[in-house]
């Protein structure tokens, strides 16, 4: 049927895989190995070669439903981003896309501005239509829609933050290494007096930043007086401004304000020009991230250096594992390094 | 059935729309009407709050799937950037997801990365997942991506880019007005010597661009030379920096820099630092976009302001309008404005 169907030269019928092994001489499973990325190694490179040259010359198109129905696979997976104007995203993507693509697998996104109900329906929106895993980017502490999702049927990862149930998998980075970094390059500039911008509460990067000053003030000889923190609702740059204005409104003198992502380092340096406070000259700002830009920003900002793409790599990895068949949570926890930049400077004799 | 199913008191049956109108004594079709944001405005608002209650009290759960095949819709649009990394990108997707929340739709998106064969996967799992439109971010003039799709079988809008081929809708600003607006700047500071680094011509926006600069030299009275251009491959800071060397070794000296966009700009500038060249006290640079934190680089940067959220939410409404059956293609062109900073000055008295 396949040769009478061909031989009237005008068949619009789709090429399949048995077309292509029976003009390339193979097997329609030989034909079905070379197509896919994954098991093209199991071929002889020449015939793989032959193979995918004739499927383009065939114009032969993958049925991806059919995939699904044979594999109840999509091949998908769903990434949820809590806000994506945030600069460290888009790395963090890359690196989700990079660990996929070897094995064919695509990234959908979605953005939930920070709304949990946004979350929610669009977790459940990928999950209606089949996706294999979701990288959740934004998660809450306490986050309900991995339980509402049900980890135990689709694979899930956070990314980035972490649940406080440990029985979801999850790459985050070396909190509290970071804070004593920043907190020590500080104090041997001789800062004591150092503000907090801390992010937000519900969120593990915010505790656990906040709680590692709180734990390494006293260590670094600068916990005499109370904490001088500001808790910011968002990691946003107009919480950064808000922030730094109450500070400044307690009236309590300091000459460094850490903050716990740099969105609000940049709001705050924002708000102390709008005051014609000088940045690093009267005050010194610190960051957490190292996010796309702020190398150039003036002044370029002193941060923590987080792994965005690998972050992502190591998402895109536990949930490939996960779809195939891994059944442990897994926890990444990645390092990260002080950048000093001219944001920071020791503080004048006069002080 | 309902309700001999809920007196056992454990149905984990799951509730319906009928559930709800029984217990708020009003017809299904009233609860339909009260949950759909579309249509809520039908219903006396004191009722549709009772519903809305009474529907989370429950736990309802619209059922996607079910609403798909009543509807023969998914309620989502697909979207394709080019390039995740670039700024312009989410200020235009929070339009684009501005326009479509009142209406209940999500935007899903994907990145290609540039990656032609990437653009036509992700449109095509795109399409086979059920979404309603695609809106494309990233296409070439040329692209074959919307004829292989259909777009007589899925509403197609590009933005921020076009095709040649009017028939597709599309959202674009006034690259010519943009061009005009720089180099008029350029010259009433005295420049006549400017370089420029044009974007690729695969792209409308390279070639409008491109051609703009080309008829406004006579016009100004810097068109007795050859122009001195430099083609990116893509919108990228490296190619920036690559075209920059390649403009300095022809030996054809300038005074300014006009850049197809803000990341060929910054790339620019990069160059320029790294040969000792100030900019803007030897060279101004200008960029095009406005793309967030370029106000805050250094030197800041003097660009064309384009509409990144506003061609979103146009792209958005016309995705929907498509959808709801409005046939004939649409074209959008913003206008655009000119923002100094610090990346261009008065060529002083010496030259």
């Amino acid at each position: 049927m396949t040769t009478r169907e061909r031989s009237d030269g005008k068949a619009r019928r789709r090429v399949t895989l048995r077309d292509i092994a029976e003009a390339a001489g193979v097997h329609a499973s030989t034909v079905s190995r070379a197509l896919d990325p994954r098991t093209r190694h199991l071929i002889n490179p020449a015939v793989a070669q032959t193979i995918i040259d004739i499927s383009t010359r065939l114009n032969y198109r993958p049925n991806a439903a059919a995939y699904s129905l044979r594999t109840n696979r999509s091949r998908t997976i769903g990434v949820i981003l809590p806000d994506i104007e945030n600069p460290i995203f888009p790395p963090m993507v890359r690196g989700i896309e990079s660990a996929l693509l070897p094995r064919g697998f695509f990234a959908l996104l979605g953005n939930t501005d920070g709304d949990l109900a946004r979350e929610r329906d669009l977790a459940k929106s990928f999950v209606s239509r089949g996706i294999d895993g979701l990288i959740l980017a934004g998660v809450s502490r306490d986050d309900q829609i991995v339980a509402e999702i049900g980890p135990e049927t689709t694979p899930i990862v956070t990314v980035n933050r972490r649940l406080d149930d440990k029985a979801v998998s999850s790459v985050v980075h070396m909190d509290d290494s970071g804070v004593l970094r920043t907190l020590t390059h500080l104090v041997s500039l001789g800062h004591r007096r150092i503000a907090v911008i801390s992010g937000p509460q519900n969120t593990s990067t915010g505790t656990e930043r906040h709680e590692s000053f709180l734990r390494h003030r006293a260590t670094l000889g600068i916990g005499d007086e109370d904490p001088l923190v500001c808790f910011a609702d968002a990691y946003t740059e107009s919480e950064g401004e808000r922030c730094l204005e109450e500070l400044i409104a307690r009236s309590v003198p300091f000459t460094a304000v850490m903050c716990a992502n740099d969105r609000l380092a940049i709001g705050a340096i924002v708000a102390l020009e709008r005051r014609n406070i000088r940045c690093p000259q009267d005050v010194s700002v610190t960051g957490y991230n190292d996010m796309p830009m702020v190398d150039r920003i003036h002044p370029a900002l002193t941060t923590i250096r987080i792994q965005q793409y690998q972050m992502g790599v190591e998402a895109g990895r536990i949930a490939l594992e996960m779809i195939d068949g891994a059944s442990e949570p897994r926890h990444v926890v990645l390092p990260v390094e002080l950048v000093i930049r001219a944001s920071t400077r020791a503080i004048p004799a006069r002080d």
